[in-house]
């Protein structure tokens, strides 16, 4: 395909694997960490490795630490009652950027669907019913994405958490801060449409 | 930034400097990478070592390979007095993908510029006179980017050849097999126009 070495070549095909990453990009990619093997490509297989040495999911809420519990976790400040439940690790480091939430997570690892067979117990659904008894909290905040599986995630998890005498709220959704209509989706503002309020 | 550990962290910021990935791209590879780290990471960090290892720029052209003389210098069959100048290793990759070239490369290692004071020397340019001169050439394909400084630098080096009884030729400009006209941008047009053959 390249008419480079073999190693090259496999490495190429490794990360042309990589979400985000084409065939073109991965070329690209490997050739700059060639040209810098000394300054970028050790260290960086240096970095991967160590972390695959050392990540480790959270065994109470799925998040990416290195100990059996994650820092948000063993901190006791975070046990205010709330549970804000993420498809994945990346929505978790987007809301603690936010920096707005102050309770502790729970990481699904995905979305129900029935098109890729993926039911309640291949996700940490039934952990998160266990923790919601278990660490007495008060809400559950669903921030799940916007499209149609998270929405039918959301309300599976809503109705298995119903009777157990805790809110369970969803983010609003809207207009994002600085968010031009012209540029927004027809659903996002029929959505803000809908959920306007009186000024 | 994410929240994650801080060799989660460093990995994410190297990811990031890869052409093609951004802040965003690199957080989601990496989370890819530690959720395959047995059957992804692990194998990826040994290719980048082992390619860090083995891999260097030939002597005479400038390509990848893994010995002095990279395996198309090596290769007798592909001495046929052409020597195909490209800007970079990718482009080398991207004509042998074509199988059209039966010569020998140059591998410049970029373009002059101006305004990034690449001159000359800081390319392959001595080096490519000196293989015109001893490797007998008949012909130097010009196989540079279509862009201001890709034509700048093709046509420094057509001067510097000009003399020594070698044949210099680039790439037709035209239109794409399979290019849309209303896709296509106004230079392209244009030169396919001024370049316009009798049927
Ligand atoms: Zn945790
Ligand atoms: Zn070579």
């Amino acid at each position: 395909m390249t008419d480079a070495p073999k190693d090259i070549e496999s490495l190429i095909e490794v990360m042309a694997r990589l979400p985000g990453l084409g065939p073109r990009s991965a070329r690209r990619a490997v050739l700059h960490l060639i040209k810098r093997r000394g300054q970028l490509m050790r260290p960086l297989a240096e970095a991967m490795t160590r972390v695959a040495d050392t990540a480790r999911e959270c065994l109470n809420c799925g998040n990416i630490g290195t100990a059996d519990l994650c820092p948000i976790c063993s901190d006791d400040r975070r046990a205010n009652g709330q549970i804000c439940v993420v498809e994945d690790v990346a929505d978790l480091w987007a809301m603690e950027r936010g920096g707005a939430f102050q309770g502790r997570y729970h990481v699904l690892g995905g979305t129900l669907s029935a098109l890729d067979d993926i039911g309640p117990d291949d996700l940490r659904i039934p952990k998160l019913i266990d923790r919601v008894r278990g660490e007495g909290a008060t809400e559950v905040i669903l921030a799940l994405n916007a499209t149609v599986d998270g929405q039918t995630t959301a309300h599976y998890i809503a109705g298995e958490i119903e009777g157990l005498g805790v809110s369970v709220t969803s983010l609003a959704q809207g207009v994002p801060i600085g968010g031009e209509l012209d540029y927004l989706d027809d659903g996002t503002i029929s959505a803000a449409l809908k959920a306007r309020k009186t000024l």
